[in-house]
């Protein structure tokens, strides 16, 4: 059997501008928005003819940060705080035997841009640049399974955490990105296994540089500047 | 940008030995067991480390029966009957620029093979023989959506056919597959667009062939045969 070869057909443009801080899963953060951006020879309208139809898209694409030559057989997901093995097909790490994401997005709607027309969605996980393969329509009659049992992903549940956001600094950012940039925090965008209430963590969201800390349940905004 | 190369991790390996008679999506035929063997290279049961908890798998996968040089930005879905053009990433159409299939099957269970762990999966809308690139966990929390629209997929659903098996011809396959024919009988593998009460259609299912004619709502098995 031979290897076989994907294009890259559109890339996402998002304010995840680096790992950190992106939502562990789809559909986490739904008030950020991101553009997919189709490449020049898959820029046809006539391939989006009926996707408004749909509410939510899956997303093929390339984790282009977890390129690995070699693979492992287990890894260690966050969610279970980067202590225990679990085998690879049995969690949705980016180190994989082919570094394929599955993601369900929101469709929004679409734009007519100098890069043609561009899809608006929301709760994407994937980082800017991302390069996508395929988009399809999710169907939700084969795609949702009400009776599914989620191994590890039921019980270590997302805690939400209380995010004490400054009014004079949340307003750095203009209206529109400041539902997102909370949400996210909410999420609790510390790696899993560190809880050290005097570190002050950094997390870039587009253009700006966020300083916060948390302790107990709460995460407090130190600061917020502009790159 | 470059083009970006997949490993074959896996096949599948079932009684859909030829394209016609494959349900249209994944979860319509859920009595068909259907084998998922891996390569050498990916025989590891460390990799299945915790998949027996979760209850559905997505696999990501060829069409290798589909692969075209150039892609067409619309196709004509059978669902709606063959006539109507839609986008290709408003379908699960396999003529799409990467042709890449997603379908969630329900994990069944493992078994050890001479040719490693298989997993056992019920539900797959892939033939045999097709190669698998990825096989994940579904995550209920996060591509389970109750609220989605599924455009046309919601309004052009599946009429069942009655199917008269004849118990003299039903007999002549083992019992444990007679299950699953029944159901893709149902399903009505005619090709949508056609509907000639005269004619005699032929389904290859395993080592059988399998002909019948469907008038009004039924569908009546005139022969089975073994190859």
């Amino acid at each position: 059997m031979e290897d076989f070869s994907l294009k890259v057909i559109a890339h996402i443009q998002n304010d995840f501008t680096e790992k950190f801080g992106i939502p562990r899963q789809s559909g986490l953060a739904n008030a950020v928005v991101s553009r997919i951006v189709f490449e020049p020879e898959f820029r046809n309208d006539d391939a989006l003819r009926g996707i408004a139809d749909f509410s939510h898209l899956w997303l093929i694409w390339q984790f282009s940060r977890a390129i690995r030559e070699d693979w492992s057989p287990t890894v260690r997901p966050p969610r279970l705080g980067g202590n225990t093995r679990l085998g690879v097909f049995a969690t949705r790490s980016p180190f994989r035997p082919n570094p394929l994401g599955l993601s369900s997005v929101r469709l929004l709607g679409t734009e007519k841009t100098e890069k043609g027309t561009v899809l608006l969605v929301a709760g994407a996980d994937l980082m800017d640049g991302t390069p996508i393969f395929d988009i399809k329509p999710y169907i939700p009659y084969c795609d949702c399974h009400n009776d599914a049992a989620g191994g590890f992903t039921d019980t270590a549940g997302d805690f939400l955490l209380q995010v004490d956001f400054p009014e004079a600094l949340l307003t750095k950012l203009p209206q529109e990105k400041q539902a997102g940039l909370l949400e996210i925090l909410s999420h609790d965008p510390r790696p899993s296994y560190q809880n050290d209430p005097e570190r002050v963590y950094g997390l870039a969201y587009g253009i700006w540089d966020i300083r916060f800390t948390v302790k107990d349940n709460t995460l407090q905004v130190q600061e917020v500047t502009e790159r």
